[in-house]
């Protein structure tokens, strides 16, 4: 079992063909505002981040592909837009790793890689009910 | 736009084919500890709460079905184990379903619904960027 315990839920992360078409009902119905909207290319992803319930409260990420060979592309096209993975905030990623392995978790990332709030990894949903699930160790994480 | 802005998220619910199976990777692998469980035939299934983050946090819901006909037992049948929706917690049910419908939003419920957290409404996926999402006004909710 992890020692360090799961923190919260960090984001859900939400496919969509075009975050202005999403924004349109995320934004303009819900009335959720984004705090940013990026490009992370590492991903083939431009995202906006829709933070709720103040400080340490659950984001929904929009993620709009930008790179027609990316994961993401991908994904809408086989699958269409939809939810893609939950995120896990966890206090210390390497540990987590470690303690995942040892507990035979299907992990995908032989080292946590680099992600748009720090380091993080994912895991495959055969082994998580279906889910795609990221654990992440956010670098402005309150010591 | 909604006039009672989203409080947060309230839950993501992850439809497995056992709850048993999936806890040893939710509760024996990831620590998180299930607050409750319960059967909620309204909804044909049994339901493992998996809270995180403290009061006001956002939690996992493993959705099990226990009725073959219901609308989670061919959930699974159709796309196998994995994410159903989000759920986001807003302060009044009855005025967000009126503002959603004023705002042309495609409500599932002509009237909300008794959920396992208070009351409920289910907007189709084809205006929210694929996402089945549902807005709750809980019962036990802070005044």
């Amino acid at each position: 079992m992890l020692t360090g315990a799961v923190k919260r839920i960090d984001h859900v992360a939400v496919v969509v063909r075009s975050l202005e078409a999403a924004l349109a009902f995320y934004r303009d119905t819900l009335g959720l505002s984004p705090s940013r909207v990026l490009n992370f290319p590492a991903e083939g992803v431009k995202i906006a981040f829709l933070p709720m319930g103040g400080p340490g409260g659950s984001e929904i990420e929009l993620l709009e592909p930008i790179d027609p060979a990316g994961s993401v592309a991908r994904f809408i096209e086989k699958r269409g837009e939809g939810l893609h993975h939950i995120c896990l905030e966890v206090p210390d990623i390497d540990r987590a790793l470690a303690e995942l392995r040892a507990a035979g978790a299907v992990v995908l990332d032989e080292a946590p890689r680099p992600t748009a709030e720090g380091r993080g990894l994912f895991l495959h949903p055969r082994g998580t009910g279906g889910v795609l699930l990221e654990l992440v160790q956010r670098d402005d994480a309150a010591p």
